[in-house]
């Protein structure tokens, strides 16, 4: 049995999250190793009815305390129902946002304390990190630039938000990942999906068979 | 204007919570006090979005951290659109159950940390208490009869577990009571309902005009 890895792609919007995820499972199926892919807000029943709760709506909906408590909870559910046991198979977990989206959008840019969700974390889903997280980094006028783009796009209501909202947002994840350079990777999103494929695979070269 | 007090009601289940909230939002009329009649989990448009995720499905449907986070979420929404705008209006607030429900079910007899809930409490609803918590006290089977013969019950996720839980829940109010005598008032409830009113009714002589 091969060893479970916990995998996290964070970045603003149109970054290419839910692309390099997919991108990521095929090669690795390629070299033998089974990834399972999921997503935040959801990835587990639970946790996809709490999402549809956080996404709809009027942006206004949920206070920001309310949002942080219902991510964590959705997190903990997922957590405990998906990606615990899917590590605990021996399988890899590629996850599209996790506890880092929290902090930058209900944190930073929602200005709650960093210390704080990092609590509810630890209560709801025992401070589960991931082995490595990859930033993709792309300036926040292109992401939003290409998130409107979509087809059939219905702006969530986090994607509604304002300019300053999104800068925000990409300074703090850059901030996270020079804090935590041993479980960050930082990866240029500007350019063509299978340049970005090919820096992550060849960030996780060591874990490679 | 009128000093806005919070009243929450308190016990398991069939003690009469409900039936209370209203004979004394009556009572309270009377006396020229407006009282707003609330309820967790729920009582604002957001907590009972929540609240339809707490109570349905399998007693098992969520882990005793997601279930004390989603609380939590719930009462943050319920506690800043409804508890707080009425006192700050000068209202009287009669919540059927609160903070202390969730330390009973999912603290005491759910195996959380009585702790752990109240830091929840203090980041989602900045710790509110209430002024006054009225638990209505009754012995398990007794509540446990009351609730089996309510009309068209259909046991939710809480009101189905087994008799060890509903009397750890016992327990544990007698417990707090116990433990914060200046907010707690002890009412037997076993006494018929228009007793139980004038009780209550006698324990808040001191605010009423």
């Amino acid at each position: 049995m091969t060893e479970g890895r916990f995998l996290s792609l964070e970045g603003g919007e149109g970054a290419g999250k839910s692309t390099q995820a997919r991108a990521l499972a095929e090669a690795l199926a390629a070299r033998g190793v089974h990834a399972v892919i999921t997503r935040e807000p959801g990835g587990s029943a639970g946790a996809e009815a709490i999402r549809t709760l956080l996404m709809e709506g009027e942006a206004t909906r949920w206070s920001a305390h309310s949002e942080a408590l219902l991510f964590a909870a959705a997190r903990a559910d997922h957590v405990e129902k998906v990606i615990r046991p899917a590590i605990g198979a021996g399988h890899w977990v590629i996850c599209d946002r996790f506890i880092d989206s929290t902090r930058a959008y209900q944190g930073v840019a929602g200005g709650l304390d960093d210390a704080a969700i990092l609590a509810l974390h630890a209560f709801g889903s025992r401070g589960l990190l991931p082995d490595r997280t990859f930033l993709l980094a792309l300036p926040p006028e292109v992401g939003a630039a290409r998130a409107a783009t979509r087809d059939g796009a219905a702006a969530d209501r986090f994607a509604a938000r304002g300019e300053d909202f999104h800068v925000a947002v990409t300074n703090a994840f850059d901030r996270f990942a020079a804090h935590e350079p041993a479980r960050f990777r930082r990866v240029d999103a500007t350019r063509p999906p299978e340049d970005v494929t090919a820096a992550i695979l060849s960030e996780l070269a060591d874990w490679l068979p």
